[in-house]
């Protein structure tokens, strides 16, 4: 009997997101139809949306606006509040259809970290999610409430980045 | 300018290989052809490599035996060196060569960690790499040499994990 799973990747580290990938790409080894939901990010020249998006068995959708002002009071805030929003809509309906097995909420938890969506629709619709259903979350700070509602959590720490030596983001590692 | 980059993801927590393999998607996407050695593995239906390994601009070899023997003085130990002796060979053969900008060494540092493999010839393969290239390798227990050699190093951790609550491995998330 599958059962329901619930993945939570989170910390400072680099590979949060890409485990999550590598998840995908292991379920559609498999068969399953994926519907992947990025909260926050907005670019789609990234490798991995290149790569995926165009799959069969595959639903991929951005509803993020970048890089978060550095005023919570910025009125700029209500345009990434606005998408956050939009993409908790998209995820309940993914997490309750019948049409994915496999759902990605790449960087739910920074959208949950920074107050642009409320947490408790989200673990609701965990909880009621049905079995034999994938989810795989991350995002650094996972708050508590979703920590508790995951079967398995990760916390990728850094021991070093390339970051630190001065080495510059770079096609197939960081995008 | 590309640089050089050699990536390390190790702990005990789940999302090592999967994060490799998330980063593969990723180069896949820019188009770059990649190789990927696993050591320790020997299962060949899980589904990653169902995914992966059908695509043009992949190399997938397995050098793996499976579990190892309790006993590290049995003699079956020597059919799991030989395979990791052969894995090795094609490490640095992918690490000189210009047919791969993208090397995945999956559970390398298992087979470090094993004393199955000495880590001096790796680690000069590593330093010779030409600019550009990528080098992902997975594992616990990466040895301090490799560390150092390395440009990005993440631990993940063991926060909780559904084996503890009883969950049976699963299709599409633990292989």
């Amino acid at each position: 009997m599958k059962q329901r799973r619930i993945l939570l990747f989170t910390g400072n580290g680099k590979g949060k997101s890409t485990a999550a990938f590598g998840m995908l790409a292991r379920a559609l080894g498999h068969g399953m139809r994926a519907a992947v939901i990025q909260f926050v990010k907005s670019d789609d020249a990234v490798g991995e949306q290149r790569f995926f998006s165009v799959l069969p068995g595959v639903s991929w959708t951005q509803f993020g606006k970048g890089f978060l002002p550095r005023d919570p009071h910025s009125p700029a805030m209500e345009a990434h509040r606005e998408a956050a929003r939009e993409g908790l809509e998209a995820a309940l309906e993914a997490l309750a259809s019948r049409e994915y097995e496999f759902v990605l909420l790449d960087e739910v938890c920074f959208a949950l970290g920074h107050g642009l969506i409320p947490v408790e629709p989200l673990v609701a619709a965990l909880r009621s999610a049905e079995d034999g259903k994938i989810v795989v979350m991350t995002g650094r700070n996972a708050p508590p409430a979703l920590i508790a509602a995951a079967d398995t959590v990760t916390e990728m720490t850094l021991v070093k980045h390339g970051y630190e030596e001065g080495i510059a983001a770079q096609k197939g590692v960081e995008n």
